[in-house]
């Protein structure tokens, strides 16, 4: 019903509508950059022209395959030109990509492609074992397309009825690509790496993956022709959307197999790689590495990384090295980051300490994202901006993901109150920067009160000879639960258990203060987060 | 219906969809960056925090006056923090801006404001005279405020009930602003400068303006914080979105009362002018500063321009002097620019003529725009890409308009067979960057041929002596039309009629040949375009 004269004969119609969607943005690079390089990958190079046509013909081949709206791509690649195109080849058809952690073990993944509905998978021969593995538990019988990427020598049979380059042979660069129809169609499934339980499928739409896609450029101040590196893993949130983000700006994405810090560094100077991701493992990765294999930049590079607060001697040292880094923070729920910690120039008259506190908060909201808060789950009210009391980061708005595929209960729980429950224990600090200081299960509760691990980890990494720590919540008859430390000590330096106590005693409330210290590697995840969940077990038989 | 897993149980809700608006940037700069400057207006600096605190009065100040959805505010102001305020302030309560051309006439101001139905008009002391007019014709009568500008020192009469800052202060900085219901909701009506009969409302909702704010950011390659100097009128298509897309990086914008080279130099110099956007009269404006006035440019300056292409003399001048000048296109139908002239690298390489050849091709489309074509307008197919089949150029997409308000006629007319149809005649190059020929007006018919009145005004702009030129056609009763010229001679120059026919003979093919020459100062829309039905007029007395 038309409410006044502004929504009277002012309808909808194919020339002031489309569905919102980034598979535009490569038709954009290709139609007005055609030439210029796209990807590098080892010494091959495609132009966004060989790019845009690869991808059409890939869906075109698909659509021969039977491949169809609402069908389930799975893939199995690393960063490579394949996992590029199918970011564009697989919805062009109407598809949803589903991107298949390639670390995981072949049972999980059978439960992803028999959850997802796998209708075809592409594999790359680095990962033929674990795939072949995980389609002989399933129970779709999808069609297996092998990807025999030229810069792998390594072993790997072939599994699948055809090989990648020959499906794409089979398709035609003329395809036409359907628009979704609907902007709220499915583009992406990314199952949740669940530490305990079955892995959720979070489902992402066109509109949010082209928001949080030109969202990155604004946050990120990205302007035209940058060169991305792709030390991110593509598969982690569809590489934080940046397969898409780079095509608008008609950018070059450089692949990478192996992230190693000598092929960082090499191609860092080879090819001038402006920006990329990555966990605070990659920032370690070059630090560390060996200065034979260190290169001098050829400017500053822009490096993002999410996961932990990067600690103050690591910033230092990253500027030192030439990157300005920038930390960033997001579930696979929000399409990868949509907080980011937007940094104020009056910060840098701050000391290294200080401007290490002010980024190891995660910060503010994206452009892309309505509403970012810290909120008492019971009552659904803001915490006081006090930088103390705890609450659940929430989000809400446009790059919130469509829900679990066929998991009503837990998207309703999920969106409970009208807002994305992140899990995660955070303050707001009086400025409005949020802080993170634990997921809801990695509370430690003694003696009736709360413990952050993460306030106890803080206090430990200062410490000059830990490299890593993680503490978690010990059952204990009296207090009801203890901290329990694991460390991992830098490689040269000593330290004892007693010696870490008195520190801990130095640093925080003596109630804070792990009882039992363990010197041992710390278990991670295939994205590279500490597996808490095993360092409890581990726990209990300390 | 759902048409599989992907559509089932994962609806829209309040966690995972909001409707797309610009208000939401002005409010994320102020929680982000409180204490920045935002406006610099002569003394005054107002930071973020003030910015939105004073759009949120205005907003509930304009409620308590009865205003909401649906209703229209007009304003008549130049480019002062009042203007920026209304951009916010007014579509805050669910209501539509309508930015009124200060430059028209009472009794086009009054067709505007009975169409629009004004409820509230904000008014500069400036024009209140010629509003007191309006005001006086027009049928509907609308609550008057004024805007006493301290910038302003000049006559003028308050005219109306309740002056600006007294209707701010009766407001309160709590006021909660109203999400659009739907992101197709109108935020801004901006009425054409039609050349003849009534001018038409354009209607814009808050899906567009978001898209094309974002999308000036990606396709300018604006990073944080850029200071922007308001030479282009924010009554013109809303300043091309401006005034939303500085929020969302939480630049400075330095408003401008009077445009004039001194004031321009002067705001470079003293804020830091990174960007500014303006007609072609800005760039002679500040090419033929007296010495005096001009002044160092701390950096160089982005410079966009739009509605005619800048001639190769003016591109290296302005080069020379520290400008980088961007050539943009678009109506008021698309938002203001919503085609660029991208630049390719490669084109570096040209010479300077080389290089203004390609800059005056309009160009390709915004990336928020999802196509541009230059098409066939009796069989919508596209015209061959060989830079010389004249079409009309068409646009569809996310950014062209809602429609024309109260013109169900004229917006089925404008969107016939799913395109916007621009009314600008044009070819598409082989690299499918377009190129205005001419409006299909301004075609002329002579013999059977058509000419291209731009074709013969780039021809004459070459000849030294000429600063500015217009073609149009004279009834004639041999060939039907002949190309009449009127033309404009630099200060100092000469040249008779003779020898710019001799000039158009060496340059152009005879039949395209002015058989007249008027020299004589151009008539010019308040807009600065040139008004070529009144040449046409005058034509018919030569």
């Amino acid at each position: 019903m038309a409410r006044s004269s502004y929504d009277t004969d002012l309808d909808k119609n194919p020339a002031n509508y489309q569905p919102l969607t980034p598979l535009t943005f490569l038709e954009r690079a290709a139609d007005v950059y055609p030439d210029r390089v796209a990807i590098v990958h080892g010494a091959l190079r495609r132009t966004y022209r060989e790019f845009h046509a690869r991808a059409r013909r890939l869906a075109s081949a698909l659509e021969a395959l039977g491949v169809g709206e609402g069908d389930t791509v799975a893939v199995m690649l690393g960063n490579t030109p394949a996992m590029l195109e199918c970011h564009y080849g697989v919805p062009m058809t109407g598809a949803v990509l589903n991107t298949l952690n390639t670390r995981l073990d072949p049972a999980i993944l059978a439960f992803s492609l028999d959850h997802g509905e796998a209708k075809v998978v592409i594999a790359d021969r680095e990962f033929s074992r674990v795939m072949a593995q995980a389609l002989a538990a399933a129970k779709v019988k999808p069609v297996v397309v092998d990807y025999d990427d030229p810069e792998y020598a390594g072993p790997g049979e072939r599994i699948g009825s055809m090989e990648y380059e020959a499906l794409l042979a089979s398709g035609t660069e003329d395809h036409v690509r359907r628009f979704p129809r609907d902007e709220w169609d499915a583009i992406a499934l990314n199952y949740t790496s669940g530490t305990t339980g079955n892995p959720k499928g979070v489902v992402y739409h066109h509109r949010g993956a082209a928001l949080l896609a030109t969202g990155n450029i604004v946050t990120c101040g990205m302007g035209k022709h940058p060169v991305y590196l792709w030390t991110l893993p593509m598969f982690h949130c569809n590489g934080w959307c940046f397969p898409w983000s780079i095509s608008a700006v008609a950018g070059t994405h450089v692949c990478l197999r192996q992230v190693r810090a000598r092929a960082i560094f090499d191609a860092i100077a080879d090819h001038g790689v402006t920006h990329l991701c990555g966990a605070p493992i990659i920032m370690s990765t070059l630090l560390n590495a060996p200065e034979a294999e260190k290169r001098m930049l050829p400017r500053v590079v822009e490096f993002f990384t999410a996961a932990a607060p990067p600690p103050e001697a690591v910033l230092a040292e990253m500027k030192a090295a030439g990157f300005n880094v920038t930390h960033l923070y997001g579930l696979t729920e929000t399409y990868g980051p949509s907080v980011v910690n937007d940094w104020n120039a009056d910060w840098d008259a701050l000391d290294s300490a200080g401007q290490a506190a002010k980024k190891a908060r995660q910060g503010v909201r994206y452009l892309a994202l309505d509403g970012l808060d810290v909120l008492d789950p019971a009552t659904m009210r803001p915490v006081p901006a006090d930088g103390e009391t705890l609450g659940e980061v929430m989000m809400r708005g446009n790059v919130v993901m469509k829900g679990y595929l066929k998991n009503p209960g837990a998207t309703r729980e999920a969106f409970a109150g009208g807002w994305f429950h992140s899990g995660d224990l955070g303050v707001k600090h009086p400025d409005g920067y949020i802080q993170l200081k634990d997921r809801s299960k990695d509370i430690i509760i003694s003696g009736g009160e709360n413990i952050s691990s993460i306030e106890v980890e803080d206090a430990l990494f200062k410490h000059p000879a830990v490299q890593a720590a993680a503490v978690v919540a010990k059952p204990d008859e009296k207090w009801g639960e203890t901290p329990c430390a694991f460390v991992e000590l830098k490689p040269g330096h000593a330290a004892t258990a007693d010696e870490l106590a008195a520190w801990c005693r130095q640093h925080l409330a003596g109630f804070k203060c792990p009882r039992h210290f363990v010197f041992a590697e710390l278990p991670k995840t295939s994205t590279g987060k500490i597996q808490k969940f095993r360092l409890r077990e581990m726990a209990l038989a300390v």
